[in-house]
């Protein structure tokens, strides 16, 4: 059926666990990641991990946001285990580049954050290699790389609580919509008097 | 099962169309909004209609990536309707607040851009009354919306030929890592001496 059916799993060696991601199975989560990101990348595989101990850290039957500190590979992790998405906006992703995720309460900013740990992979060759880009991607085994992120299980990855700053709770709204003069599309008005694309933030023209 | 399984439909209303989004029947798109996103919203509907357009107007068997204008419901439509997320790279969000998603050819940029265009709907009060926030969410008639977005079919919509500028062609790649001196985690050597979360952008506090 294509993207969310019909999957095929991408690696035999990983097959068996009994391991949980969420409600799905260690199966049912590579073959969701394979629809939804496309690939099996290991990133995926230990941002399910990364999930999994944060929710883990929430108390039960809380409304939770999220942040990610990246927008490789974990926003989609995210996405796929929890209710938080980019388009229903209680997932946010900052542009850090730290492998990073926090979970949060929704009105109180109480949560959890979990990073995967430098320290703890400094014997874990191909995790190493794989994290810190010591080796051109084509070099590296990903068997090897995905055993080693599945054997490690939780331990590479550390934990901080955390408390979301207030100004950062409320949620953004669009607010009064207007006609931009230039474009003549709807834009918030408080951008400015024409709208962001126009004042030259858009990365494509027009050919019309 | 969880997010993507054992959906149940939110509208009986709008059960029977035989329309297509992507691979889905109108019926299975809303399950799959309704796991992935939480809710129905009318945003994720005429979003779906708009991936239509753009998809259609690429040439077929290309690899493309995707923009969305806004973070409001449209990058979910993009997400579960093709195989550009967030996490994988090839959907970029801007912050602008327009309705409107581009699809665009990889390596050339030549794509299509698809907006809700505001001149299309004055005459039909539901979905002019909700994109122009004329009243508040909860005097809306959601029932009626569905069916004006759904009848309205691609009439409110405009496209326009675009071509991405190439330095936005360019894949951003994090690049080497460095271990930041204040936080000690991993993060992009090019974003300075420290990591941007200990520059002072991290919106949460740590209590540890």
């Amino acid at each position: 059926m294509g993207k969310i059916y019909n999957r095929s799993l991408p690696s035999e060696e990983i097959d068996n666990s009994s391991a949980c991601f969420g409600k799905y199975t260690l199966k049912e989560y590579l073959e969701l990641i394979k629809a939804f990101h496309s690939h099996v990348a290991p990133g995926l595989l230990a941002g399910g991990i990364m999930v999994d101990i944060a929710m883990r850290g929430l108390p039960a039957g809380i409304l939770f946001n999220a942040f990610c500190e990246t927008y490789k590979c974990l926003p989609d992790a995210v996405q796929l285990l929890t209710p938080c998405t980019v388009g229903n906006g209680w997932l946010r992703v900052l542009d850090f580049g730290r492998f990073a995720i926090c979970l949060y309460e929704k009105n109180t900013g109480r949560g959890i954050r979990v990073f995967l740990d430098a320290k703890k992979i400094r014997d874990l060759r191909a995790i190493n290699t794989w994290f810190f880009k010591l080796q051109p991607k084509n070099l590296q085994d990903p068997n090897l790389l995905f055993a080693e992120i599945k054997r490690a299980g939780e331990t590479i990855y550390s934990t901080q609580k955390v408390k979301v700053l207030d100004q950062h709770l409320e949620k953004k709204r669009i607010g009064e919509r207007s006609i931009c003069k230039i474009c003549g599309e709807a834009y918030p008005a408080n951008h400015g008097i024409i709208c962001r694309a126009c004042q030259g933030q858009i990365p494509y023209l027009s050919e019309n």
